[in-house]
């Protein structure tokens, strides 16, 4: 018998606000960070890692948040913990008195995500199959029991979400076999920040199409002016073959966002991502019906299934970006892919931070397998930062996600990159 | 001139859980807690002090959120302070870094408001003169730059809260007058609570209309037949002139909660409260529509004015429970009592806890004064709970809110109390 018995959190932070990575109309000077947890078990060598993406100040708030709800799973064994992280999960996010600090957003809601996403790392190590393998593995019966219910069944029962996963089942192994040969089309933003010259983004736009890929993302919102010189350039640089989509990372008021986007005069743009405020439901709907034919998108802050539940609803949105540790975990992003499914909106992942892209291509691949199966919709952010302190690094070919082999869910960064971006002791930070 | 010249908070919890105080469907065992602040000034006897309510675990993350954000403000002066407060507020809730742990709910952005409300309780010392009345004597350009407009423009221009503010101002020295005579109705959760025995609640039913109460808040939600029960054993006791609201504190999804309160067949219910998860916006529509003439109400877990602008944008909701520390401070809520006006929604706030009465009154008797004036739908709650750690207790008399006239706004509690109930280092945690 295997069981957890310790928890312990790291806090690293990576000082890319120095170079205007990951800058955009929001966040001026990120510095991409991960509140690190470690799961050690009895067994040598057996330990769970996840992290929560955070972009700086806070992120040892949420290093000690995961570590208070971590201490519920040690002791836990991991036997037969495939069939109880369902439980699990439901517990952490109910424990009544750190609710109250969301309820079910923010901190614990993200740390909760963090000690779930440890054991499902635990898990893979123990099955020996990478995570979008254990996940499509699984019974309908036993995806249907990852899904936390409650506030979901006006919108998606489990007898729904049972015959979601039955229906793609007898599919799964020509589905898996697809996305071993092919991999899942990605999507760029490197060349898109804000914070670059018109010179970079020339470069990496060039760049970009030479590995392969045919969608890149622009930042917007800076001014508008200078929003229609970016696209023009853009436009010039890719030819008509390449797809261009926004995002505006929340910098706009409704009304803003539709005389903006319309101010942009270009139809071809494919998506408008987080036009406005991550919580305005009605203001999504709004934006999307003001933009017509032009397409909305968000995820990526939206905090829990409850959101994504209203905006599915309300048909606020086209696309549904998934983050890896937004929420609560693999849990919810099973749920929050169920409820996609049943709505017919594609998932389209956000990536990028620290580790995105090695986590949630986990999900996409999961959902091309056992959900929504190989389609036209589906196409997953990547954005070239930080790889090389991963032990899986994601691999991207053609401008494609390679399906992973190697055991684990995706955030286990190197020993070396822990000890010296940790920002209380790291010598990255104290040189 | 004075200066603010250091922030230092304390973790204070109530061992409220021992007791029942404060249990329902959602909550079972809750220690009532205060992330506590005090802002320093360099003047002799003259500091703000905040609170956050918690529930216990957690309270910790909140206070160290606080600390971390408070530090904005050391250096600040006092003098012209209130002509800041809304720009401070501002950039207290878009430092990005600490922004994208929400954005804009949970830790930090109580954190905020913490903060905030701790430079009001300064205002209100320099001025000698409690917040209800600091506020309803700002002119309406004032009260205006208070308002955080980002993402409410769809809903409520800058140019429709002046004009808001402005039409009351004639009003204003009026409403003073009646709210100084007659205080603001009360109502009463003190004998609803779901672990009290029917003995107890009838007890305390008996005594809550001997103190003038006519309105009656009972929690519901842990088994049908009990609710029935308990309501029926209430509705004997209390007899037809009291008016009876009933509160789930969230355990329904959407279609439970309707055929739950159809389930009570008790159409004079003055309001369902919190019947589903805060943040479902639309499933708040939809119980609205399915239970009326019941009228839902909501408010003391809506995270923050992007919530609220939605709930009145969609009819969701007939009473609006605003909290004095969920969201980022008195200047978010007046946000939310200006929408609550513009829309015709009664703002009926949520209290109790600890110092919540003490707090949020004062946002009642703003609303009273300077904003919808004094009318029938406005009722605000009372808990008896906790009231005698505060240096400004509420004073209840006949069923009313007595308007405070001591220098302050509301939060600051008793040296001792806060020394006594330190989770670190108390004698009543650590006897």
């Amino acid at each position: 018998m295997t069981t957890i018995i310790s928890a312990t959190t790291h806090d690293v932070r990576f000082p890319t606000g120095k170079h205007g990575h990951g800058s955009d109309a929001m966040n001026k000077d990120p510095d991409y960070s991960a509140a690190y947890l470690i799961l050690e078990t009895d067994q040598e060598g057996l330990s769970g890692h996840s992290l929560v993406f955070t972009i700086g100040r806070g992120n040892d708030l949420q290093c000690e948040s995961i570590a208070q709800l971590a201490e519920a799973v040690i002791g836990e064994n991991i036997e037969g913990l495939v069939d109880r992280i369902g439980d699990i999960g439901r517990d952490l996010v109910r424990d009544s008195q750190m609710r109250w600090l969301g309820p079910e957003k923010g901190i614990p809601h993200m740390a909760a995500g963090g000690v779930i996403n440890a054991l499902w790392d635990l898990v893979c190590k123990v099955e020996q199959k990478p995570l979008w393998q254990v996940l499509a593995h699984l019974s309908p019966e036993q995806l249907t029991n990852l899904i936390d219910f409650r506030y979901l069944t006006d919108a998606l029962t489990p007898e729904e979400a049972l015959h979601i996963f039955q229906e793609m089942e007898p599919h799964r192994a020509e589905n898996e076999r697809i996305l071993l040969e092919k991999g899942l089309p990605a999507y760029t933003t490197t060349p898109g920040w804000l914070g670059y010259t018109d010179e970079t983004m020339v470069r990496l736009a060039h760049e970009a199409i030479a590995d392969g890929f045919t969608l890149i993302k622009m930042k917007v919102g800076g001014s508008l002016d200078n929003d229609r010189h970016r696209m023009k350039l853009m436009r010039e640089t890719v030819g008509p073959d390449i797809t261009l989509a926004i995002d505006a990372n929340q910098v706009w008021d409704v009304p803003d966002a539709i005389a903006w986007i319309k101010g942009l005069e270009d139809d071809k743009i494919h998506w408008v991502e987080e036009p406005t405020s991550p919580d305005d439901i009605l203001g999504h709907k709004a934006i999307q019906d003001g933009i017509a034919p032009i397409k909305v998108a968000t995820g990526e802050h939206v905090h829990n299934r409850i959101m994504v539940k209203q905006l599915l609803q309300s048909g606020a949105i086209s696309f549904l970006q998934i983050d890896a540790t937004r929420v609560a975990g693999v849990n919810e992003n099973i749920a929050m892919i169920a409820m996609a499914k049943k709505f017919g909106v594609p998932v389209c992942p956000h990536a990028g931070g620290v580790g995105l892209c090695e986590m949630v291509q986990h999900l996409a691949m999961f959902d091309s397998v056992a959900v929504s199966g190989h389609h036209d919709g589906r196409v997953v952010e990547f954005v070239d930062h930080l790889h090389e302190h991963f032990v899986i690094p994601t691999v991207i070919d053609k401008g494609r996600y390679i399906a992973p082999t190697t055991p684990g869910a995706g955030a286990e960064m190197k020993a070396e990159s822990i000890r010296d971006f940790d920002y209380q002791t790291g010598k990255e930070w104290h040189a």
